[in-house]
């Protein structure tokens, strides 16, 4: 079995007056975060602080662009050309890694959020103008993806560097979406239950969708949540039972696809 | 006689749909491009676009960072703490090496926009906090100061490489202020009588002010401007006059205070 | 014949120190004007000096929200839920009261903007949520529709008062759409060919289609374009031509549908 | 003794997927609602989310507009033209009078915020702009003002209805300024504290100076916070204590100066 993942989470939420999450309890339980960079949350102070406390706990940096609308938080798609996409994901990783150069930190990986994402997740044009754009600006940068998607297509096509990514608390279709929200064990709410079947899918090699079907991929991180006390509670009681298990909790490497 | 001098201006400030200036007139008269970073104006397509010409041009990129006031267009001062002040001009000086790098470029100065340059000008204390914050991203970018100001004493005080600054078109106080404009002759409209000015400045290695007095400083770069049909033929009549006099115009080399 | 007619444009869509569009000689040429809201244009002060010039023109003053998208100039289609959207509308159509009522004059219609409208023209849902919105707030306020789509729909079936728009410089479809800007024909450059395709319209009392089909319909309103000084000149033209042939220029009465 | 007094308090300044304040809890306690309105905090959701149980707690709904400055959440000092202060007050005045309008409710009073507020008790000209503004949109509009500052002497020039309001929790100078905050005694935490301090008020009929010092004023409302579950505590404790005193709370009439 893989005897090392890396734990990854949203953070640098917060905006103005207004706080988000608690991003200082999660570096404790991660080892990389992906940092909103000002369009769909976040600021220049937010940023800083956080990545700040990232470099402080060891924890690798990434980038977490997403559409310019902060009211909606990013998560409403919008129709935006690519050419505009790909501007805008450039500007954002920029600014993550002036943000991090000034703490002594470096921007080591690159994670879409929301709507950008889901999006990213369906269409490998979309999903390769993004990550083209990053690269543009560090061909080395690591790319995020959700794996099984389109963006893992995009990021293999392009001989990217790489981390492919699952869900701790979301169930598995048979052709790697997950299962609707609104289904009976759609979403994970027990941290024993997660981390048993996050040590089956390491064994495996795979995802386990809930038919069955065993999907072999790459695992290279874990995808963890924050936004609630309960989810970092989740999120604690997940590490350690992974390393119960004997699996090392450590940044990814960023092998190419 | 010194005998080559930086022309910079202000660029990349059109934002969304709307235009403003004629970069690619103002390309072909200068040598330093001082790029909106898209907090008083500018969007990534738009700094994309103006960096791309830049390098066409063999043009100088900075980063001129502003206040975050789109609609007020970073000319309103604002009572902003100077930490929160520092890291917008981490952001924003990163956003601009990101968009730089993609297009093949790099950000080779940074210089203050609007109300912000203004308050540099007077607050040695605020300059330094905008400059630190700038070299904490980049400790080689070249501090683009107003001659005799703040800004200068702030870049001086902080050793860093930087290029200082002198006025084609406005007269001087015998402090090295700048002349009400609501005062007659305080703006030159005459592109011979601005040229054969600067000359003066250039032979003298000294700003001239109106009531005679001389000031001695180093001048690197001559700002102009773009903002009007009228201003893109007073910059061209400008360089032509110091080239027929025997001065090339060419990039500063950012020699430390 | 139908004797008298609405001419209608976009206006007010400058920003901060952005201009668009020659708003003053437009408002000698309508008889409505579409105001932005400061969502996808406009700010608080182009607004109000906009309105005063209309009022001072005797010109009708309308709301024109759009989508919170500066930026793109709300002509990215976003996936806002309606109730967001409704109260989108609402903010922007009350702001647009209060500048109104400011400077002697008051808000008497509404038309939506950019990708809000287009998406409004195909999807009766959206575009009841957004016209039940503007009439909670005023229940007078005539809806500007475009013939034809499910905007109209949606304001008969909610018993609004409206007024039936229709292009003067595109072609139409036989199912009520515009031609695709890149087949030939499909913008109509010439002033007296639009004039005389306006007048057989008005004529018909129908939307003549370019194979021929005659699509019945009120024509309350004719838009027409300021974004040029061609199109200035165009919308002159247009309204000379129709007063040559006796149609006189009027606001729309805003009869329910 | 006086036998009734309004309670006001900000709310409505979440925005987007951002929380703050315990504005249900709070619209037990007061009697009039400061409503931000989308400038430097709130958005068109949270504002209508809160008119409308503004309007089923049978609280009087008040217009707060600050500065355009989200990341900042109004609170930092923009020197803008008193001229765009004007369009923007009265901007969010029609905003909020169309929100207010679509849930049953109407806009009642009106209270500047953060900075601007600031500036306006110290600068008797921005004051009256801002407050000639919001009377261009509604001559009936209450203006909310802070005793014996400059806000008071603006609205009393006017001739406006208005609403004189004192601090519950802030120790007052001698010249009816608040003690500086880093001063012991200056912010009072105890709720019996400062239900005694405010009924002496009430009594005097004058502000009670932390010298002794009495400065008689019209008492209308008292501000109350919500910011912290303390402060909705303190909140709670003061109704309380006041009512037990024999004070009813109700909504300030809005008597002209």
């Amino acid at each position: 079995m893989q005897d090392t993942v890396d734990l990854n989470a949203d953070m640098g939420e917060s905006f103005g007056p207004w706080k988000m999450g608690d991003d200082a309890a999660l570096l404790d339980v991660i080892s990389s975060a992906n940092i909103a960079c000002g369009f769909h949350a976040g600021d220049a102070d937010v940023m800083s602080t956080t990545m700040a406390r990232a470099v402080a706990n060891e924890v690798g940096i990434g980038a977490h662009p997403g559409f310019r609308d902060l009211q909606g938080f990013g998560r409403r798609r919008m129709d935006v050309p690519h050419a505009t996409l790909a501007n805008q994901v450039r500007y954002q990783v920029g600014a993550a890694q002036g943000m991090a150069r000034a703490v002594g930190g470096a921007v080591r990986h690159l994670k879409l959020h929301g709507a950008l994402a889901n999006m990213a997740s369906e269409d490998e044009t979309l999903a390769r103008a993004c990550y083209e754009a990053a690269l543009s600006v560090d061909p080395e940068i690591i790319v995020m993806v959700l794996a099984g998607t389109a963006q893992e297509a995009a990021a293999r096509s392009l001989g990217a560097r790489m981390a492919c990514e699952i869900f701790a608390d979301r169930a598995y279709n048979a052709d790697c979406t997950l299962v609707d929200r609104r289904q009976p064990g759609a979403v994970i709410h027990d941290p024993d239950h997660a981390a048993a079947r996050i040590l089956d899918m390491l064994r495996a090699g795979a995802i386990l969708a809930e038919d069955g079907t065993r999907i072999p991929t790459r695992i290279d991180t874990i995808c963890l949540h924050g936004d609630t006390p309960e989810a970092v509670g989740i999120a604690r009681s997940l590490r350690a039972g992974l390393e119960a298990a004997g699996v090392r909790i450590a940044r990814f490497e960023g092998a190419r696809g």
